[in-house]
């Protein structure tokens, strides 16, 4: 493939040239938090049509929302960040993202390159920095190059599922006559299966002590059609992994449950199954490693068939396993409505699982960063409207409220609802702002229960029985209690404090049934 | 050095021979955010006295209080973050620690070395990601290392003027018995002055086109008041770096005019000098790059003479150099109170400079991340009561609250003043509840332009005139507004807005007469 330059196109700008690379390559949203090394890319911005821009006020919510994007429309956004310090800001997202499979194009301001060997003040190994969450990363060495480095980010993000790409722009290449624009590269090929594989796979389902276990791409709503239909012949158990990027589920869908998180549960889970085959997930292991337990959560006799890593056509697995087990007219089994009644009372994990699961609205998308509280949600919401769940995939909290602003940007049409826990909520709060702003349809709800609350059995785990002080001082948000509807209200958001089910209930319509962010503090 | 084990120890975990190394080592203030993986920490924390816990609710809030608390105590205190992605939130503060020469010890959890072949959802390359800001990373190979790792650590913060170390502790090295406790280990020479640089330096200073720039430690009271020898003496100038750790001024002390941020004020400061002496500073160079102005803003034909880098004995070199100039017994030039009556009427960076002039009380220790509002406060409070000065050395913003959090800690007699620009203050912003938990005395000035007001400028350095509405956009904080007292009133932190001099003045009265952490929003 060869660019041709246009005549119009010659004077442009390395940052222009850019710009209008990306959103020939199909990415026409950029999360932002310039500096100065990035405003001939702002400029650009300016005077090009064609890019949405979001500004963020803390590199994380930049990045996470590029993660939500991308697990909503499946194509990458770019973010904009200034330097090595603002693209760390963005890192712990950039790793959640990476872990989730999804594609992310990063544009990095860098000083320019004589700059940068004067080693001033902001200078740091850029480089260095994207490393550990990149799958790509490059710097331009002029301006002549810099459209195509874009076209090869792009490609490189698009790589399936979804990779993260680094681009690091000195500001030199930014300013200097550049171009022509590059064309888009030709995708990558997906990782092939094995046909070999299929028939292992086959073979290994085959009644209650073989599992499908599913991750990634597998979660769509065909593709747990496929899976219940298999399950329908073959017996075996369907579940996906802990953390999904995305599930398509609730009425009328295919249910799946998930391996769970408590090490405990997750071996008594596991251990009924001899026979496992994988399709977009890996092979169960802890989330962390606990003194004296495994690590490994399947039984040690267990035969393990990765059939098809998330890199490759999950659809294409699922239809030729259908077909192998004879599963093509057979009826999958799918949700139904629960019967579930609204619960009074007291706010506990168990009665937020209720309300929601009368709460959900058709077509809405469910951000789950709600850590302990919410362990019960997924189970008791399998009977909701339809909807799609997204899940932290990396564990690094802050992920939530990011990752609502990127599914909200990506679909303005649908409900987006945010189940965050109070200790995660503080790590992006600047999120609320971004919502305020673009005036998203999102309504948060956190769950207030003033603590780390995960840290407090982690520590048992451990082997701390009794902590004292110091150590629950160190788990615990109170001294002072945060101010929920004051903070979101400084950051332009409606926000209400609800003490029960019904309040939580009332609060839950009133969000839902409005434009715009509400967040709800539901008090525990 | 050897170390004895001793009978009550052997049964001590890795952790806890950790904790006891830090604390025999001088380490006794560990700025935290735990996960899981620091549970085994949290727990010898927790039984073994000797160490203050400060939780931040972002792991940025850790390390740029660890950044300020070096600055006022001249020790490291440690971080404790959570795997990858806390050090990650934590890195963009750790850069500005680097380049202010601050001693930090950062504890990072990492899984059991057989849980991160595994590749666990957390799981990440801890060591790459702490290797652009860190000048020692260690990782811990089992737990009878890991009280000597710790005192490595120790020895390479306390490396002059100051390193950033990173220490990382697999779970299991935490949870394995380990120990014994080690010993501290000797301290790293300084830089050695080479005698011929002080003739240099002696024959280079005469006259007002000689320069003496003064950086990190130089800008202590007593090493200022060498220099305001040397400049009675030899009739040169003396300036500072334009961000600088910390400066000791005010009535009584040796005045210095920084090296000024824009970069035609740069260039034509130092066009005059022809013969400059470096003493812990390096040879000025742009802030960013701009296409067309030089980076090195030095005149073209000056004479550079690098006495002593920051990690040299600074004091020594300048009581060398003002016996080599003769000025033992000169006497400097120190402020004197100045001619500044309270201002009144709209909040303007003139007027604030003004009420600052005034207000600073005697002892305080400001913080500033004041940006562009900032520019004319230095200037104006040369004649204030005598103060200790801080800025931010590595350009991230972000910076201000964090390290107010820090010498709050290590200072709590004296009263705290951070300025803080609006945008700088929203990256980490979690610093408020870490003031209101630990009741710290810190007065925050919010300088709500409610704009990236810098960037507007560093648009028109590179060339847009008339940015269009999108640019604009990108640069702006309004739509919504930020409102500054819901947020700290949210955070814990007592609140007030101000929209005049007056009213600024007398919430300035008030939060400095008062205990605990104060917000003034001043509108602009």
């Amino acid at each position: 493939m060869t660019d041709q330059p246009e005549t119009s196109e010659v004077q442009m700008n390395g940052a222009e040239s850019l710009v209008r690379t990306l959103i020939g390559c199909g990415v026409d949203t950029c999360f932002s938090n310039p500096g100065t090394s990035e405003m001939h890319f702002v400029a650009a911005l300016d005077h090009v049509p064609g890019m949405r821009s979001v500004l963020a006020l803390f590199e994380g919510v930049a990045t996470g929302a590029a993660d939500g994007y991308f697990r909503m429309t499946r194509k990458p956004a770019c973010t904009l960040l200034h330097l090595g310090p603002g693209l760390a800001n963005g890192l712990a997202n950039l790793h959640n993202a990476k872990k989730a499979g999804s594609g992310v194009v990063n544009i990095v301001g860098e000083h320019a390159a004589s700059h940068v060997e004067l080693d001033a003040p902001l200078t740091s190994d850029i480089a260095g920095i994207a490393g550990p969450v990149s799958h790509w990363v490059h710097s331009s060495g002029q301006a002549a190059d810099v459209a195509r480095d874009g076209a090869r980010a792009v490609q490189a993000a698009k790589t399936h599922p979804g990779q993260i790409a680094t681009l690091i722009l000195p500001s030199d290449t930014a300013w200097t006559p550049g171009g022509p624009v590059a064309r888009p590269l030709p995708e990558v090929a997906q990782t092939p299966i094995a046909p070999e594989r299929i028939d292992d796979a086959v073979a290994a389902l085959d009644g209650p002590d073989s599992l499908l276990l599913l991750g990634g791409a597998a979660l769509s709503a065909e593709n747990l059609e496929m899976a219940g239909r298999i399950a329908a012949r073959t017996g075996c158990a369907v579940l996906s992994e802990w953390s999904n990027a995305r599930v398509e589920r609730g009425l009328g869908r295919v249910p799946v449950c998930k391996v769970p998180y408590p090490i405990d549960m997750a071996l008594e889970t596991l251990a009924r199954y001899r026979r496992i085959v994988l399709i977009g997930a890996r092979a169960p292991i802890g989330f962390f490693a606990y003194p004296g337990k495994p690590a490994v959560l399947t039984h040690p006799d267990a035969r393990i068939v990765a059939l098809a890593d998330t890199g490759a056509d999950l659809g294409a697995a699922l239809a030729m396993l259908c077909d192998g087990v004879g599963a093509l007219c057979m009826t999958a089994a799918v949700g139904t409505p629960g019967d579930i009644s609204m619960p009074d009372g007291a706010i506990t994990p168990e009665s937020i699982a209720a309300v929601l699961a009368l709460a959900i609205p058709e077509n809405a998308i469910v951000v789950d960063e709600s850590v302990t509280t919410g362990r019960a949600f997924f189970a008791a919401t399998e009977g909701a409207a339809p909807h799609s769940w997204l899940n932290n995939c990396g564990g690094s909290i802050g992920f939530g409220l990011p990752v609502a602003v990127g599914a909200a940007t990506a679909c303005p049409d649908r409900k987006v609802l945010a189940l965050i826990g109070d200790g995660s909520a503080m790590y992006t709060i600047q999120a609320l702002w971004s919502m305020a702003r673009e005036q998203q349809d999102v309504t948060i709800v956190i769950f207030s229960n003033r603590s780390y609350e995960i840290l407090r059995g982690e520590l048992t785990n451990v082997g701390v029985q009794n902590p004292g002080p110091r150590a629950v001082d160190m788990l615990s948000l109170n001294r002072p209690d945060l101010g929920w509807v004051s903070m979101a209200q400084g950051l332009g958001v409606e926000a209400t404090r609800v003490e029960d089910c019904a309040a939580l209930a009332h609060a839950l319509r009133a969000g839902l049934s409005s434009q715009g962010p509400y967040l709800i503090e539901a008090v525990m």
